[in-house]
């Protein structure tokens, strides 16, 4: 039952590179609105933006052994994406892990549940995602597994599978639409490019989006304020 | 049942001037303790603080189309203040919409939902109040209305409202109150300068309340603390 | 049934400026996992670290009164700790309290409801942890208890005990145990610093901490991740 | 500052007799889906449906003194409805409080906070609509109103408005509209009996309510499930 | 670290047995408003009232290794109470443990988690007051303590003390009080017996208890309401 | 990218026949611990048990439109299991689509978010686990798709997964290991029979697990409590 898969794919390095340049809500609605985690998740220090291939742990509340099975199968370019099976706002991860992630290339921590030492970790600069900030100790009793299929923060990761985060959240891109993924950000980024120049000009998006007619058909209407109240 | 109103009267820019200057909890209490929305909402970034007129959105949830709509009926010096019919938590605000806002003059936004792209908000120095920081997109299928009164966050917010916001939350003031309370704070504010220079210097608020005698009427007793336990 | 109780007991200066040194996260381990208040105590402000001894105060929700009455109990390197009798976020704290707590060397506020002013608290660099921010007004009008045991955030203080607070969030270690868990402390932060040094070379955890065995005992199995999918 | 507004204004009793034969959703419908109050707000027993005019009161958190003024202002017919200013769970109504207004014929009670006694007011059938159970008790210190407009769990409430509820929580409807809105909801029934008896037959919505080209035409398509994975 | 306590003091059974007719509103109110658990603490299924001698459990977030000790500690007339050092809503208790403690004339539990078998619970009439309904397993790894001191939700517990419980929560009464809690409990039963009786007549409680004279002190003024708005 | 799976695959009607015997609880522990959806869905009415074939709906937020399309693809034995793609608690279900289902021989209804009419559907008999009761309607205007993985309430479910509910809450077994799961359950009940049976003649769990020497190992001690205090 408890089984840690080893040698999962990854995502080509300069597909990664080139998804680390947008941030969450370019990417998630680059592949259709989907593959957000839940907006409990949230980064322990403002600023920071990744891209990595994901190395998933499903482990037991309150017990981080599997985090460190886990390391060992991370490498430079990862992030890895940690789930209890129960909710949990201990804290799973500290400093000496992520010094040991850090060791590796590790780009960052996604856990649907608690961290603790962030004041190391903000001075590392190591970046993490977490539902909770809290000392509470974990045991070390339990087994879990090593990339497996996740559910964190109400969305599905699996292993090898690029994660993208920054200050609004983190997005989840499935391994085989990275590519994909990677060209529809541009192009919206491209394309919102133009856009962000026409309303700081001060253009409406009433006129650039050619909402007026519709807005109309719908049965808006415009009334000044009755007086009084 | 879907409307803009236009040419909603606002308060004068003197009392708004006047108003920016004092925080959240000097306005609230200065009102008689009232016109606070929840602590639900929370700034983006640290240290904005801005007093505007509101121009109001009742939207539905998920849904940002009246956004687009409000952004027309904003002028320099007012505030968005944005109000789903039911709880959302979804990104309806990111950072082309906060250009255009921008470059009419408008202060910020308080909206009782989700906001997204808040690095560049950040960056961009355009304050927000909300209630969830999540890059999740929004639709633009379904009416609301613009400039009608709206509960946002538990309180009642009406056009041309005063709203100062800062580190503590979001104030409202009615118009037609802002010029007295402008008053009031400015006189809350200066009998709390000579109470926190005497503070300082070391007196008790027991003394300069002057509340020993009525705690004492009311059965407050002081003993040594027992030893052992 | 309303008292202050005076006089209290305190641990060793040497001893508080010990434990200052240490993280919550680190304290909270040395003394077998214990003494932590709950997550949702968070500081208003990222980087403070507190040691000191706790002046405690039941009082009722939303009436800040009796931290009035407690100010004066207060000494240098104390913190002062404030526990409603039911839930409440109203804000029971501001710059007045904290320019009087200040005064008399008071370390930090530790506070299971809210506070306002956390743009002056922040520019003043008082330290308060607190489940909300939040403006609203509290009255002076109903009695409590200073420096009797309360239960903070979910976790026992009784009057004299050591506080200890950084951005992990709060733990409290018991007086007459404190030179016990300052010894405690150094001694585990003397073992993880050789830790520490292994991790960063690149050294994994199942080896430092030997749990290769005892994994595979309880069955843990390693396979290459099945293709397809 | 703190006023007891008296002869307030009520519907119709007929219409009030009318409207209580609907439950919440038909009638938030009927008045185009306003009206509602939060989710937070459940009944403390399951099956009471009622309607009656709102005797509103706004009061301080965990204070219930205002109630008490309340009551002398309600009459048969009435429903009571509670909002402190600052979120409070303590249990400000108990069965003392409902024998009173059961004596003056107050059909139910509407409290964004907490109530008590809830064996004793379920065994005398007076129903409750609250956020929590919870005997914690309340003050009698400080004052607010009685019938002033209130924000109870984020709806607008007026002395006079019609309140609906059941157990799918609770709907305001303006006493001014309670006529109209009555007319809507019979006519709504009436279409939705005959949609019932349609579909209970085993006829699809899809074409009772002739949905497929406009799914077609959005992009809607239909596969047969893809073997294996 | 780890300690079982034997040999606990108990209340007199005629004291339980005089408690057991009041609710938690009635005894919390006679102790002066203290001894309550928090608002999150639920009957599984409504209508039972129990009181009991706590007997107090301490283990560790999701696991229940600890109850299967502790029910060995228990006897007629007990009260189990449990309490995890971290926050957890897994399912620590079903119906295997009910039975046992059934067995042995224990009258029911108060936990700070989840439990499961809530329908087996309720055709037994075991009744439990938790946190959480959920079917999560729990494991048996790591110790805990029995019968020292508990926070449970937000209270804290003594091996001993009384437990009353119904469908308002929980309270709890310190062995040594329980005596003159009684009393307390049978005069404020007894008065307000009385008033229930007038108020069921149709007397006011502003005249019952006086409060018109202080109420317009305090400056609360009556007034009809004004026409239009 | 909106599509609906036609022609899902089920488990064997006996397999099913089988499940529905069995609780939730001893479901989620024949399989390993897994497969619970969380705690947040609750049972709209006590007493419950279904088994069943998940027809899932991945939909919008406040958005119904899909649920009217889901019908048709539903079959006698199925269970409904619907997902928005960002939190909502608004009412997607009420009577009139549960008296389509129910015209089909749909068994129940699962949703990550809220239903209305629950009186209705209470007196119909037919069972809803929900997160949320709320009477908010929902709008049909944007896409979604039908028999695709959805997560809900933090659990993966596959079209054709076997959902189990009760009201200790909902499990899911994925289609292919019905039968084993099955098997273990009838094993698992069949001991946990002898075990009641023991442990309701007044055995110890301590005794009949074989834990007092395990316990000893890991240190447990037993002492009297000490007196005084």
């Amino acid at each position: 039952m408890s089984v840690v898969y080893t040698h999962i794919r990854r995502a080509e390095p300069a597909v990664l590179e080139g998804l680390s340049r947008f941030g969450v809500a370019t990417v998630h609605e680059a592949q259709g609105r989907t593959g957000l985690l839940g907006p409990a998740l949230r980064p322990i220090y403002p600023g920071a933006r990744i891209a990595g291939s994901a190395v998933t742990v499903s482990l037991p509340p309150a017990d981080n052994w599997m985090i460190h099975v886990a390391v060992e199968q991370c490498q430079a370019g990862d992030v890895l994406v940690v789930a209890p099976t129960s909710y949990s706002d201990a804290g799973y991860f500290g400093e000496l892990l992520a010094s040991s992630l850090a060791a590796r290339g590790v780009r960052g921590l996604i856990i649907d549940a608690g961290v603790r030492d962030v004041r190391d970790l903000t001075a590392m600069r190591f970046p993490v995602w977490s539902k909770a900030v809290y000392a509470q100790g974990t045991v070390k009793e339990t087994l879990g597994s090593v990339n497996v299929p996740v559910v964190c923060a109400g969305g599905l990761v699996s292993p090898g599978d690029v994660v993208i985060a920054d200050d609004d959240g983190v997005c989840i891109v499935a391994q085989a639409d990275a590519a994909v993924v990677l060209k529809a950000s541009e192009a919206r980024e491209a394309k919102e490019a133009k856009t962000r120049e026409r309303l700081a000009r001060g253009e409406l998006g009433l006129d650039i989006y050619d909402m007026r007619e519709k807005l109309a058909k719908r049965g808006l209407v415009y009334r000044p304020l009755p007086p009084a109240e």
